[in-house]
């Protein structure tokens, strides 16, 4: 039986194979998207960010085992772009995730950087779209609060969590700038702990000035992931998102400003390909030797070889 | 008189105006960097990389400074791979580099996230091309620890420093496989603080393994940059470096490979922007439409789009 054959069967060391697949570029990893595309789209995706500490993973746990009991099948990506000053630990230990692994219906994934950043928030598009074709009903796609990667792929989500703790307090004016837009839903964990209501009165003053009347109202939810508190008032937010952003088209328009973007990043990395595989490794040492001897400068070097290529 | 003209006065008003053009990849910021090519290739690119709060920007500071009082002229790049948690100040003040861009022979630019990660490295690498044409005898590129960015970053330069402290020997081990490749110099900050020796002994005892008799040694240079000490120790070794990499013709091969990726960039870079003027925008809303609906797959579109572009 193929991989494919198996995959659809739902046997998960296929879907893992699958993944690895289109995590690495391996041949045909295109065409292997290509023809379970129309499976997709059923699957509803929610992003998880956050500064490190702030509980995100124990919050992924516990709305993984609500959504299974509720009778969702889940798949989980936790996107680590790693550092080499913390050896890629940023998203802490994945070790208690892997009680969750031995769940029916729970499917976990890491993803971390290898080669460029920019390639991270496609691939984790790609995977999460294997997820939505293996018949996954809800993708919580977990990223450290880091940089722009983490702003690309909690962008392609459907409802996104920003998971604080009491102690980021002061962090809050500072990011303001780049997460409170592209936050749904705003996560106070860690809910027990000193300063918790100041910060959730903090975030409230700051989202009354997005807040409108007839529109999403921007919840702050306290949790205490740990002991499982507040986990069921957070699901009850984001299916009230679901149910928002449906009813008012706003879910359509966003997928198919996110299906433009990936068709034009689809467009990019083909023609990359075919620049590899036209450029004659011979005609570029030549003209890098060229351009080192300063007989040439790269820039009209490069359109050159472009008039050249038969693309 | 024209920008072009300016810049070739050496008009520091016009330098930073030509900076932000190819930051900004304002139109003909190609065209400017193609005219300005042959004027390249004289300074020499020294990175400096490290975790928060080793000192690096004091470091750089001092090095500066050593390289003026010898008759240098000097360009100081500071990278900022910006976090939305903490406002992009990874890079921590810059206040005090004010004081130097008033000393004659030095010019700072910091330079911030903003858009795609992928072509901060890119335009770093734009930028000290112009400070190169301007004339700059040394670039030093300062950027912090968190990822591949500055691997990419740093790999460009000639000589490359990895700045730690003494509290930073936990974080050895773990950053051991990212970073270690690509250093050429360690420098042991802040050595007057406790746990210093220790560090040093630690580096040499993980490079001992690396060095090899006849090649370069991966010196450690213990530093108080704050203090002034231990720089001309380090001036000397990047000295060293230079001219051991010079004499082996390495810099000449590292400078090549460099120009090659420079190429296929440039290249990539093109062919983007061909697809943007190319690109139908009422013909990418019915492909979209389309992929929405299940019609199509975004991979079978995204090549069909390729097909009937005119490129």
């Amino acid at each position: 039986m193929s991989l494919l054959d198996r995959f659809l069967q739902k046997d998960e060391v296929a879907l893992s194979r699958l993944i690895s697949y289109v995590e690495n570029q391996a041949p045909d990893y295109r065409k292997i998207l290509s023809s379970l595309y129309s499976r997709t789209g059923k699957a509803y995706r929610v992003g998880i960010t956050g500064p490190p500490g702030a509980g995100k993973s124990t919050l992924v746990d516990k709305l993984s085992c609500d959504l299974i009991q509720n009778g969702n099948e889940v798949g989980i990506i936790a996107v680590d772009p790693s550092s080499p000053f913390t050896g890629g630990a940023l998203l802490g230990d994945r070790i208690r995730m892997q009680d969750l692994t031995t769940k029916k219906g729970i499917f976990i994934r890491s993803m971390a950087t290898r080669g460029s950043l920019g390639g991270l928030a496609f691939a984790t598009k790609e995977v999460s779209l294997l997820l939505d074709a293996f018949g996954k009903d809800f993708i919580l796609i977990e990223t450290v609060g880091v940089g722009q990667i983490e702003l690309d792929i909690v962008d392609a989500c459907d409802t996104t969590l920003v998971v604080f703790v009491p102690e980021s307090g002061d962090s809050i004016q500072a990011m303001k700038a780049g997460l409170m837009e592209i936050a749904d839903i705003f996560v106070v964990n860690k809910a027990d702990r000193e300063g918790a209501n100041r910060i959730v009165s903090e975030l409230d003053m700051i989202l009354d000035v997005r807040r409108k009347k007839g529109e999403w109202n921007y919840p702050v939810v306290s949790t205490e992931a740990v002991n499982n508190k507040g986990i069921d008032d957070l699901l009850k937010k984001i299916k009230e998102h679901r149910k928002y952003i449906t009813e008012n088209h706003l879910l359509e328009k966003h997928r198919k400003e996110q299906i433009k973007s990936e068709l034009k990043k689809i467009m990019e990395l083909k023609l990359k390909e075919l620049i590899e595989k036209n450029l004659n490794d011979a005609n570029l040492d030549q003209l890098a030797e060229k351009v080192y001897s300063g007989q040439e400068d790269p820039y009209s070097a490069g359109e050159k070889i472009l008039e050249n290529l038969n693309l």
